[in-house]
């Protein structure tokens, strides 16, 4: 609850985010450093971004299985690049029922190796292929600086795991759950994002190739929101993923895994939100409509009451929630749940209840340009259209945002004063040098080429040698 | 898939058990000790468990969150008792991001501490009260003797954390959530359960009562089925969580926790399952029924396979496996959906589609006596009313064995045969020393003091005293 205003975006974009989390009830922070709790506001968001996805998930014809959080350590170490990146960040349990284990454990940071060594045992023919398992879980990465959903050593995420007879159908895989995430970003969520390939810098520790979706933030820093990996045979060569082929001669799986997080959180809060707070899309917020009763005596509460019930009674097809609080006042109520991020406000006074109307006022829209009156009669069917107004609106002004802060430069000067701006989208050589010297010049690193490109051949922005490909070049989250 | 034949329950219940687990496809061994992967089709049936809790849980108000997996190892001693019964089967990390941590943490056992030091945080006066919170997680207790699903290392549930004003709340909340449990025992997973009360030496570790369901297994033992604790002031007072009352006085709140885990899964798999392996009860099977098309040759495909694509688009509302494998022929498919416990067989063959009939075969009655013929229209009205008779059945039949192998013994000789047979239901003293008496006479324990009584008074079945109430006693998993 606000006792004083939230900082400006202008101000300290930083802290904004901070206080909303903290003050919209998202999230807090846990006893241990770095790990975080998920308040129940901050999970219903969660479980309506957990159904959104998983309902594409099972249409592509995946399934959900579970499986462990302890890892022999010695798994991390079979795949070389896996190690490389992930040994220096675990949690390592070395007690259990009281005595000093003979090998310790990790908590796993990720599954690959885990599940690659399910699948080993599970996997004997090609008529057990395509194997398409998803989980929901939360995983421990040690990282020394934390942000609640940004960075947690502790996040919840799904990761999907599987295994393919060969490159193509392993790689049609990674593509057709990038463009899932992709489609659930833009439709559901309402965040434009580009779909690209990673540099090699950028790769997951283990993958051939790493696909992701990159979303603009408020302060026009990228945030990578869901990453797509093309494990190659890596993963199978180290935990022996093996079938006979229709020849009866024994192949290595093709893997791939995929993943989005508590993070995503983090990017629907800095993508939408004003200095009012949260600013929530309607296909995912946990309350889509908040009913704030008006009255000011006895003799006018009853008539208001039995309106607003009769309304929450036609609108079950919402998530509706009625702020029937009766110690705080109603200016109060329409900040908090400005603060909270809810889509769309009704308010009903005893004028609304003589004249069989409402007042409605939409989130993303403040004063009086949000505001307008709607009959209580086929209410639903108003509010539907309003909602997917919303929707499209939270859409387009993101996507106006992140073209108006996307730039072309002309030269290394341009594009170093860009960069101050936010993103740049430059032809570039593809060498990891030249890409070290323009983070370590302007902070701003490739987070992905775009997998839609102008066409033609350019020269690199930086090293001025031949480029095929354009890159997004940003600060990032 | 079975090569072999199942061994029978009478022969080895155990090993039939184990058997069905790993053939049905539900779980498998992990690689550390004592923990388990969680197979697609044991994770639907969990997922099907988890949907029909979660309903029942949010209809009473309760919301989900998610509190993180490591705590400060200092917190589980918080709470005397909760120590004593923890801290033997802790797993602890030591180590995080490649340096030794200055303070161990151990990964969750259960959540009554980390929750109840946020609580302390969150909850300020009595407006903020009840806090209703519940989480899916997974919970690790170092077992020695572990079996899939029963008992293992690692394993998945629901936990409520409810924080309340006053004593008499705790206890209705407490109590509530125990009705939930065998509401949804005996509605969905058509278990005929009995609540009730445990004694003190069975009672969870901090709480000043717990109460249990407990049901029947199909060799005659008890299996505690889910639990819920009023846990009074006890973790109150060791994490402080206090409220300003009315008067503006600080009082300690009363908490409750209740919990249902996979543990579940063997419940239902013990009290249902054959010899010829799993039953699943329609309300939570992952599929409920399997079409098996039936052909012999190219010119009887055709028409069989466009019959069962124009049926399962009919049946929209059911869980629907189309077994449409080349490989293997329709015995072998009614074998292996009959082991997996898939309640109810379709079959369709040319004849059935000249004669727009097709052929149903229930899983809980084998042969003949379960086999119909039913027509191809109105199939959905006719399958829902056998779905209905298939949950009536497997209750009814769970319920007859349960009532055939309950005992009211008349004296102590009478009772030590009783309990090798099934359950006694005998008066019973309350004294704990004369427990442990009966425990290593019998190896029966308490599992619970039922809250239906017959009224009056009666003697104890073993030290002869003055008794209140009845007990069942009973082996117990």
């Amino acid at each position: 609850m606000p006792e004083t205003k939230l900082p400006t975006r202008a101000d300290d974009f930083s802290e904004w985010y901070n206080q909303v989390v903290l003050r919209a009830d998202l999230a807090d922070y846990a006893p241990v450093r770095g790990c975080m709790i998920v308040k129940p506001y901050g999970w219903a968001l969660w479980e309506n971004i957990q159904a959104s996805l998983d309902r594409r998930f099972k249409a592509t014809g995946h399934v959900n299985a579970a499986f462990p959080l302890l890892i022999p350590k010695s798994f991390i170490d079979r795949e070389s690049k896996h190690v490389e990146g992930f040994a220096p960040e675990l949690a390592v349990v070395t007690h259990g029922g009281g005595e000093e284990l003979e090998e310790p454990l990790v908590v796993r940071p990720t599954s690959e190796t885990v599940i690659g060594h399910a699948y080993a045992k599970w996997i004997k023919s090609y008529r057990d292929l395509p194997v398409l398992i998803n989980q929901w879980c939360s995983v421990v990465r040690w990282e020394m600086r934390t942000r609640l959903f940004l960075r947690t050593l502790e996040f919840w995420w799904q990761e999907g795991h599987t295994a393919h007879a060969t490159f193509d159908e392993a790689e049609a895989e990674t593509r057709q759950m990038l463009n899932i995430y992709a489609d659930f970003a833009m439709n559901d969520a309402a965040i434009p994002v580009i779909a690209g390939r990673k540099s090699e810098a950028e790769r997951f520790p283990g993958a051939d190739q790493t696909y992701s979706i990159e979303a603009m933030m408020g302060d026009r820093k990228a945030l990578q929101s869901a990453t797509s990996h093309n494990l190659g045979q890596n993963f199978a060569k180290g935990f022996d993923i093996k079938y006979l082929d229709k020849n009866n001669a024994f192949q290595y799986c093709w893997t791939t895994s995929w993943g989005l997080s508590t993070r995503f959180i983090g990017a629907i809060i800095m993508a939408h939100g004003d200095d009012q707070g949260l600013i929530l899309p309607p296909r995912l917020a946990p309350y889509q409509l908040v009913i704030v009763p008006i009255f000011k005596n006895d003799a006018e509460r009853g008539p208001v009451m039995e309106t607003v019930e009769r309304l929450r009674a036609q609108l079950t097809d919402f998530r509706v929630k009625v702020d029937n609080r009766d110690d705080v006042s109603p200016g109060f109520k329409f900040n908090d749940w400005e603060l909270r991020g809810v889509p769309l406000r009704l308010e009903v006074g005893p004028k609304d209840v003589a004249k069989g109307s409402v007042m409605l006022a939409r989130r993303d829209k403040p004063g009086k340009e949000g505001k307008a009156v709607a009959s209580q009669d086929n209410l639903a069917s108003a509010l539907s259209e309003v909602f997917e107004e919303i929707q499209a609106s939270l859409f387009d002004r993101a996507l106006s945002f992140r073209k108006a802060h996307t730039h072309d430069p002309r030269d290394y000067a341009e594009f170093r004063q860009v960069v101050e701006d936010g993103w740049a989208f430059s032809w570039w050589c593809g060498d990891a040098e030249c890409e070290i010297q323009i983070k370590d010049d302007t902070k701003a690193t490739t987070r992905c080429i775009p997998l839609e490109q102008p066409g033609g051949e350019g020269v690199c922005i930086h090293c001025g040698k031949p480029a095929k490909e354009k890159a997004i070049f940003a600060k990032a989250y």
